[in-house]
């Protein structure tokens, strides 16, 4: 990796990668998911996601190659936690506990390489891939927060029980 | 995992484990950056961590348990991703740039992580250790902010030169 373009085109990979397992993984913890709010909301941030790996091919258009992504073991170690809670969980509100807590690690993930990407893309002149990622920030930003809502709202006081 | 108390002290020894993998890379970072404000900040984050390991020794304590950490795949795939960086980086300005990404992606690993922790020290009434982790989550905040504006005030500038 020599230029910031490499390095632009090697997160990008990354968290195109990191989407689409964020989405294989959605469906299993939406079927986990016992609090009507959180299964919603994990529903809806499945939605989300597609939306975000569509933007994603966009970017890559810009910069000209082939949207393909590159094994992400964070994403990785991050989704299997989630499927550990699912695994090991024993009552229902701490399961529901446990995968907003993986979700939440999820979006943090994610928060982080978007703000690295935007930076990048403006330092870079990709004015067009810029607003398409801060789009997605915008939104995963909005999905913890919601996360958290629903968390304080009933489930950790359930879980706690 | 039946309470919630099993999730806290469940995500308290991923941390844990976190925090002390953080405190072994962080040298190697230190290392490779060539930015000052840079290996100045990564410095400080090193100290500032062992004072975080301490205050999850006393959270350990306040919740009779001995520290102990558990395996975490997230942390480790972090981590790998930041040590590919200082491996594959061939400009010492582009290499400072990959390392912020990989310091960032840490912080918004812990930060997701203190956030739990706290909604669930709360919950759980574990008042001391709400307000230590707080402290923590502080830092973290701090830490990735203070990231931003060394990557703003040059080293993105000059990664893309």
């Amino acid at each position: 990796m020599k230029t910031m373009n490499d390095l632009f085109l090697h997160v990008l990979k990354d968290i195109y990668y990191a989407e689409k397992q964020v989405l294989k993984a959605l469906p299993k913890m939406e079927k986990a998911a016992e609090t009507p709010e959180l299964k919603k909301a994990l529903e809806n941030h499945r939605h989300e996601t597609e939306g975000q790996v569509e933007r994603l091919e966009q970017v890559f258009s810009e910069i000209d190659k082939p949207a393909r992504g590159e094994r992400c073991e964070a994403i990785m170690g991050i989704i299997s936690e989630g499927e550990d809670v699912i695994k090991k969980g024993d009552e229902p509100a701490v399961i529901d506990a446990g995968l907003i807590a993986a979700a939440q690690a999820v979006e943090h993930y994610e928060i982080a390489r978007y703000g690295t990407l935007i930076a990048w893309a403006e330092q870079l002149g990709l004015s067009d891939s810029a607003a398409l990622l801060k789009e997605t920030l915008q939104e995963e930003k909005a999905a913890d927060r919601n996360l958290t809502e629903i968390a304080e709202a009933s489930v950790n006081r359930q879980a706690a029980a």
